[in-house]
């Protein structure tokens, strides 16, 4: 099982790809299906080798069949019934160009421009029009690059895009030990924002200090629990922090709903705006009439793979931006499971890692970093 | 009780106002005050005669407490305890003008700019800033005039103010024949917008027809009962009217919450916007994650006392507007029950009127027209 990827006769890359057929449990419809990727490349394509490849919830979600993000599909890797790759991010090497190739060259880095490619995998062929070029990979991780495209774009956009923040503006957000959450609070602080934070209740006090404790050291100016939060007295803890409501909190994020989100919403100023990005508590959000017509709180979500797809080039000014961030060391990596695939990893590790993002690995998410494929 | 107003000593000018001196019920609180005006104005006031003044639930939900825009209680009247003067809307004949006074003249037809001025009585003092003159009264009544402000100038922001509307594109609201309603089915007609309205069911067959027919007269493209709305099947009906979804449904406009409104969302094109401007049925709106975060679908509130106290210069704008297209007969009045108040008319008539609001009248609202005062 620990042959060389190149063992292929006449230069062939052999690669390998978590594919699905059908929707289902990761653990039940993924299989791990091994292909050959002909030296002759197309004179438009480019063979990428995958770094690093995060597992989203997101991806889960596309490969139970319940994300509106469908990829088609397809026989190109010939599967013996059409299938799709899973993943939706990451961070790829190229390893060599098809003859029309101006924009990249050997060892560039690359992202995907869209979502939908597939991503977990070891190797692939894209176009051009596929691909964005990291401009310099310089003091970088493929892990930095791999995860930048969803999480931090998610919470720049959402910081930038639906009301005019300026410095001392305050913004709300749950689920701030998250991905985005984390990325909220470093992008935050970096433009002068201040942020009220909110996580869920820890099973005892040692453990919640402590992760009140990582949130401050990465900028948060306030960090509350889930349960400080339902308190009645919130409202009066966040008008004193905001100088008795003088300052404004213009923006909460949400990614909980139900009635943890009812009660972060009476905390926001008058015409303040609530963008929903997710949705753990599977809870609809219940909207006040009066919130919405005396106190003119607005309402929106923000997906990043539409946001993505409609605006390519501001995608790709968003990731360069927090990777400047990155390289001053100003922007942190969120706390993250490396799975390490090799070309001898088995099937059944690369299921369970995946299948295992769904109810453990609480500490951060799962990355795919590939080594010896 | 039938003596002349102006029968006080040295031409005194005698008027009545319902005030309340404490929130509740109208029938428990409001009562008639009568007071006099001195005839030596103050340079800078102008002596104002009541036309007109509708009742509208808001003013209802201000005397009971229960709205957020609060008149204070002043001893201006001479009331035995600090009183506030009922109605947030009216039209008003100018009586005389202080020395200063250049913008309007005797015989000129006034509104209030903003509202919580206190509408409901028959003669007042106000100042320049209070008052936004009609340009020309010629060819409207003094019910037009006065019922222009609120539901006509509601209909007019709501189908402006949130989304680029262009001709050939829908609308979707319910409570389609209030006078919100009314209005947003003419404004669109006017401007080329097509509407599906829900009324809600009728008794009987013959009632519900009777109002389809009346709605689509006044310009609705389609009438649908709140039944009808709440099948599985509506959302395919719209698809249909609507070419295949490949004509816009951009805006809805809700003044009912719950069930009915989720269903009525379900209608909405991806990106399309709900604006709420009332709450009828008392419950929240429940928003499910998925229409925020992947249809997109944005949600606010429209409150015309927050529009018009912001926005002076619009709200005359708009005003006249209005007032152009019923001179020229293509905006027509709503269904109103004229109560009559003239100088002999008994508090507890005025007070019933007032009450009656609340439980009946559903042919169309209530609108004091004042006679020999």
């Amino acid at each position: 099982m620990c042959r060389r990827h190149k063992s292929g006769p006449y230069g062939y890359t052999q690669a390998k790809a978590l594919v699905y057929s059908k929707y289902g449990e990761p653990s039940d419809v993924l299989s791990l299906h091994t292909h050959s990727i002909s030296p002759s490349l197309p004179s438009s394509a480019v063979l990428l080798r995958t770094l690093a490849s995060p597992i989203n919830p997101a991806d889960i979600n596309q490969i139970q069949g319940v994300y509106p993000a469908k990829p088609p599909f397809t026989s190109l890797l010939g599967t013996s019934a059409p299938s799709a790759v899973g993943g939706n991010e990451g961070c790829f090497e190229v390893v060599s160009v098809g003859s029309h190739i101006k924009s990249v060259s050997k060892g560039d880095w690359v992202i995907m421009k869209n979502t939908s490619f597939g991503t977990w995998r070891t190797h692939t062929l894209a176009g051009e029009k596929d691909i964005l070029k990291i401009d310099s990979k310089e003091g970088l991780t493929p892990l930095q690059v791999g995860t930048v495209s969803v999480n931090p774009c998610t919470a720049y956009r959402m910081l930038q895009d639906f009301e005019e923040m300026r410095e001392g503006d305050w913004f709300i957000q749950n689920g701030a030990n998250s991905g985005v959450g984390r990325a909220a609070i470093q992008l935050g602080r970096q433009w002068g924002l201040k942020s009220i934070n909110i996580i869920r209740d820890r099973p005892d006090a040692v453990a919640t200090e402590a992760m009140k404790n990582e949130l401050l050291e990465l900028g948060a100016t306030k960090v509350a629990t889930e349960s400080e939060l339902m308190d009645q007295g919130f409202k009066e803890q966040v008008k004193e922090w905001t100088s008795g409501g003088r300052e404004l909190v213009k923006v909460g994020l949400n990614c909980v709903g139900g009635k943890p989100t009812s009660a972060l919403i009476k905390c926001l100023s008058p015409s303040g705006h609530l963008i929903t990005y997710g949705g753990m508590s599977k809870q609809p959000l219940a909207l006040p009439t009066s919130a919405l017509i005396f106190k003119d709180i607005k309402f929106s979500g923000f997906w990043v793979s539409r946001w993505s797809d409609a605006h390519p080039d501001d995608k790709k000014k968003t990731v360069e931006e927090v990777l400047k961030m990155t390289r001053k060391g100003t922007f942190k990596d969120i706390p993250v499971q490396e799975l390490r695939w090799d070309w001898g990893t088995e099937e059944s590790t690369l299921k369970e890692a995946v299948q295992g993002t769904l109810g453990g690995f609480r500490a951060g998410k799962s990355v795919f970093i590939y080594g010896d494929t």
